[in-house]
């Protein structure tokens, strides 16, 4: 294994493992019988200020799962950044080589989690934090990793971040390989310049109604032109379970697991991702693949939170 | 004056000034173009970190109507709670009383504002804060206060820190008697009790319409006989204005001011109580109390926050 010194870090800590790049924020997550009515004032049944963010999320699952992973993101120096690095670190996921600003703020996600329908409805505030440059990707030493997954977020730079992937892939052995995703999630029309960029990409349901399409098979077909030769191609359809498009353009599809009592979807779709990741890296077939990480999201469906030693692999 | 010493501290600093007694918490307020539909997930316009609280904006208005003011309750002994300290600091609130506690967390209102309507919509937590006791009340030196004003929370322990300021008014100089004012707000049932405890008494219209009441004065009638002898009944009605009922049962309304255009009613109602207590304590007729009143509020509608500077007061 090619291990140079960063920071003053061996990447052997990693061991060759799973980068997940994007935001950690603060989940301040408020669980209601109901959603409020507008103006109403509202006593909460409770509320937990939490990490959340979809690569943070991404990331303490995959950790859970046993892989080495390592976060790499902006964080504002403040107190309140601590509820980030604390989770991180408590689920064992390396996050030394993050960025820190100062004069600026932690963003945070308002949640609001209807316990009735398990409905999480997210209200983002990103006050200040300046988000990753490719400049700051260059501080990492990528032949630590075997995989890096992007956020679908800072385009311009993430763009950047892969052209740099695919230098440094062209100039190292074939087992150095780093294998790329990228998540599709949010409707907006520049954010279809993502789908080109990975091995694996996620596409929502989200962004898939936002360009019409009523099936997740459709969106397949539809956004297959987008992809790279013999990328694979991800997209979950919520209680109708995932389907996904391997490198032969064939469809497989998985229903979903729901959970005996539905609790909170909030950062199901992060976890369905990191499943998803998890088994790709592991070599197993898309089949499996959607089938244990629709398991898992169900899973998760089912709690409160990512703590996910509850789940039976098996 | 009277004045002796408590906690190293002379009254003469409030020089027999309003002290305000209730909750002081973080509002992380979230101003949207529209309100969320459920199971959404949005980006907001703007998010501040701001202190809230009934009793804490209550405050904060009296002290920039130029009024000795002084705001007592509990307070949690975290980083976060001095956005809510240095927010009294700033407008000269003094609250170096505040009775601290560890192993817990500010209370924290996350407040939806809708833009286009103005409406505000709250959603509160407290997780962990102790209310205000009794035992606590016990460490002001009362003669350092002409009136001191409720918020409506925490009803036993109001119900005897009333009681010992009963005591000590039997037992004052005719010109040191403190003045008594309590807020009924929140829709319950025990909330009733609190009626008997004020000179000065402020019914919302949520309650007074949990009450079956459709119109304020309908409210204030129905309410009358809950009240002590000679106390006044206030009552503000959104967009119709406010009515109180004085002394001797006369009926007074003010039409309401609003602005030109409608920002945020976050805050409105205590406002309106605030400058309600201000113009009495200064011997205001109810009649041009509730003018002033209604005038202020409608003034803090069009703006956002408790910043009232550009308030032309004549």
């Amino acid at each position: 294994m090619a291990s140079q010194p960063v920071d003053g870090q061996s990447c052997s800590s990693v061991e060759q493992g799973i980068l997940i790049v994007g935001l950690a924020c603060l989940d301040i997550v408020n669980v209601a019988s109901r959603f409020p009515e507008e103006d109403q004032d509202m006593r909460v049944d409770s509320q937990r200020w939490c990490r959340g963010g979809n690569a943070g999320n991404s990331s303490v699952i995959l950790a859970q799962l046993g892989v080495s992973v390592e976060y790499f993101g902006t964080l504002a120096r403040v107190p309140v950044t601590d509820i980030v690095t604390q989770d991180l670190a408590r689920y064992g996921v390396l996050h030394n080589k993050c960025v820190y600003h100062t004069n600026c703020f932690t963003p945070t996600s308002i949640v609001i989690v209807n316990e009735a329908s398990g409905s999480r409805t997210i209200l983002h505030g990103n006050r200040s934090l300046p988000e990753l440059t490719s400049e700051d990707f260059d501080k990492l030493d990528l032949s630590c990793y075997k995989w890096i997954h992007f956020e679908g977020r800072n385009i311009t730079e993430v763009i950047k971040m892969v052209e740099k992937i695919r230098t440094y892939n062209k100039s190292c052995r074939r087992d150095e390989v780093i294998t790329v995703s990228v998540e599709v999630e949010k409707p907006r029309n520049e954010y279809q310049k993502l789908f080109a960029l990975g091995d694996v990409v996620f596409v929502s349901k989200d962004y898939a109604r936002y360009h019409g399409y009523k099936t997740a098979v459709e969106a397949l077909h539809g956004f297959s032109g987008l992809i790279k030769e013999r990328a694979q191609l991800i997209c979950a359809w919520g209680e109708e379970g995932a389907w996904g498009m391997d490198e032969d353009h064939h469809i497989h599809h998985s229903s979903a697991f729901p959970p005996d009592k539905l609790l909170e979807t909030l950062a199901a779709g992060d976890t369905f991702n990191a499943a998803v990741i998890f088994c790709l890296w592991k070599g197993k077939s898309l089949q499996d693949t959607l089938s244990f990480s629709c398991r898992l999201a169900g899973f998760k469906c089912g709690i409160q939170g990512l703590d996910i030693s509850g789940f039976k692999t098996s």
